[in-house]
């Protein structure tokens, strides 16, 4: 005999096989410094050097292009100014449309915003809630039409100046068909990498297959440097233009002040830096947790047709940063008892972000059908994820 | 018998007289640690809480509220972020005209820009370098005329939209007859507080005579975060706006992420509070030893006809931050001479920032006669002001 209640004490039930029965609440993303993250940070201290100049800073930025295979990471304060400096460097200007996906943190458009740009909001594909290529392709067909040299949106005359595809919870969008596009239309990828560090596609790092890719270090992410981001290019141009831009736009001089564009203070803090180089130390470790954790997960949902575990696709390796459940459409509605349920055992969930559509400051922007999206909107639950909360099996 | 360098020496020999011969270069600013900086830095990473989150900020901004005698201290990412966000909540439009010092750091004008408005550069008192209100009355009889409610420049049409004086060198600018002139032509004064912390006017803290005072925490400041900033104000209102559009403008929630503006990621990370908890601790002995200091240097170059030292004024006293030498107009010309000679003697010296108006980025904006600035840029000489230079005596 199946209670009304059954499918929510179900998915607590099922969550409890991989964590456990808890006391204290278990945080959906929870960072650990069991490296050499207050040593580091002990050393800027002793040395004085904690802000925009320092070995860290340098030192973070080599480590990541070469664990991304980017020939260049630039680091900045935060995602946001990752991609603001991002779009700005891929010549994204005032009066622009840039095309991003409504299946995001807010920070997306609102980089958009911060260049002068609009957001034009595209659906998602159903599999890992990244940009969909073919409905990209769909509406792209129907909307732009040649001018200047590139493609304009024939309602609203704005140019199409980028495509920002997110890696939503760090699973990999289907890059390739974007890149395609991309190019028919000749508009610049950016990547918004900001939860996908470690993740791949081949062979190859999330973010490093537009002419830039922004990751962010902020405290829920799978690395952090308290607040921080990145961004990854394999232009020796681009990185030059990002990194005068996101420092003042200063000239090298012993003593002079010469600053030769209007430019940002978006320089990461040596401080910051020295806790993100002992945090890149530990990567291959917190990612082999995550993975752990993910399929332990991916273990207790399999069996379960109201659930879908909200699994990497084949040739697109995720990092695990956010595990997902997907409920099934005949729970649609039904989103906030699981919540409730699961926050009462212990366990943080979250739903997915309010789509950024129907956000107040973006409801009148330009836009695609985004019924995958809306369906997805209320069915979708984040699961703690931190690499923590991995329990190794003899 | 006089040599043709010899005020070149004399120069060099009275700061030698200040800060004793050196082995090791003496930096122009460093800040130093000898504090709770550690601990509370441990703290954070302790307990997990480095990020956007977390106790220190909370008390950073309690406790800079509470010393600087403003209601309410905003913590952020770093001073340009600060600048953006009071003006942006001052109201600054894309297209208008803001009224700022054409000597300053190039921050001033960069988040003037980010607003989408247009520096319209002022120039500065011959004393202490702030904004010249003398000079400011005379320019707005002569461009502004009313229009909308307010004013706008005639010659541009574009609206004269705010006041943004800067405390230079830590010095208080006269900020009375700025505000007077602000409330005439109907405009909010933002000031521009990053290097003046602990600097006071009468009674009253610098930055906290504007609608907003944006201080700043860089390495080279009187204390700091590694990166950070902070926006004092008195009214609640513009308090909250600036707190909602630092961090996203996202509305409290359980697990919802609604954002009900565009908005900024500007928050200050719990690690840079926790640094400048501890600094501001020692704020009242830093405070101590840079007044010793200049005192030093005051003594030292006080029956010099060549030279002045750059003192505060009667009722606004400094913090000190940054010592400076004027030349007398007999020198003009001959500034990096100076330069070179201290940096040989291992003194650190630097001359002020090159005048923002003719910065490459800013050649064509708005201006009035800028003589005073243009005579002083080339006479200007900072010297090394660590508080840790200041020496005991008995």
């Amino acid at each position: 005999m199946m209670s009304v209640t059954s499918p929510v004490k179900d998915f607590v039930e099922r969550v409890t096989a991989v964590l456990g029965v808890t006391e204290a609440p278990l945080a959906l993303h929870e960072p650990a410094f069991s490296g050499n993250e207050l040593a580091y940070v002990r050393e800027c201290l002793d040395t004085g050097w904690v802000s925009t100049a320092g070995k860290f800073v340098d030192e973070f930025e080599s480590r990541l292009a070469e664990l991304s295979g980017a020939r260049h990471a630039i680091a900045v304060v935060n995602g946001t100014a990752g991609l603001h400096a991002a779009l700005h460097v891929s010549g994204v200007l005032a009066g622009d449309e840039v095309l991003v996906p409504t299946v995001s943190f807010v920070a997306t458009a609102n980089a958009v915003s911060q260049c002068g740009a609009v957001p034009h909001f595209v659906d998602c594909a159903p599999d890992t809630y990244g940009m969909s290529p073919a409905a990209l392709a769909e509406h792209l067909r129907q909307v732009a039409e040649p001018a200047g040299g590139g493609f304009r949106n024939r309602h609203t005359g704005r140019r199409l100046a980028a495509i920002v595809p997110m890696h939503v919870f760090g699973h990999p969008v289907d890059i390739e068909p974007l890149l395609d596009l991309a190019a028919r239309y000749r508009m610049p990828v950016v990547e918004d990498a900001a939860e996908a560090l470690g993740a791949r596609i081949g062979d190859r790092s999330a973010g490093t297959f537009g002419v830039a890719g922004v990751l962010s270090f902020n405290g829920n992410k799978i690395i952090t440097t308290g607040g921080g981001g990145a961004v990854l290019t394999n232009d020796a141009d681009v990185a030059r233009r990002l990194k005068h831009l996101t420092t003042t736009a200063k000239a090298a001089h012993r003593w002079d002040f010469v600053h030769d564009e209007v430019a940002f203070n978006y320089r990461m803090p040596n401080l910051n830096a020295a806790l993100g180089c002992a945090q890149l130390e530990r990567l291959p470790e917190i990612l082999r947790r995550k993975k752990g954790l993910a399929d332990a997960y991916a273990h207790a949902f399999a069996d379960a047709p109201d659930f879908r575990f909200v699994d990497e696709v084949r040739g697109r390796s995720s990092n695990n940063w956010l595990n997902a459940i997907e409920l099934s459409a005949s729970m649609s509605g039904r989103r906030d008892e699981f919540l409730e349920a699961a926050r009462e055992a212990g366990y943080q969930c979250r739903p997915v972000w309010r789509l950024l559509h129907r956000l107040k400051p973006y409801a009148a922007c330009p836009r695609m059908g985004l019924s995958v999206a809306e369906s997805l909107e209320q069915r979708i639950i984040n699961l703690p994820s931190s690499p923590q909360l991995f329990r190794e099996v003899a």
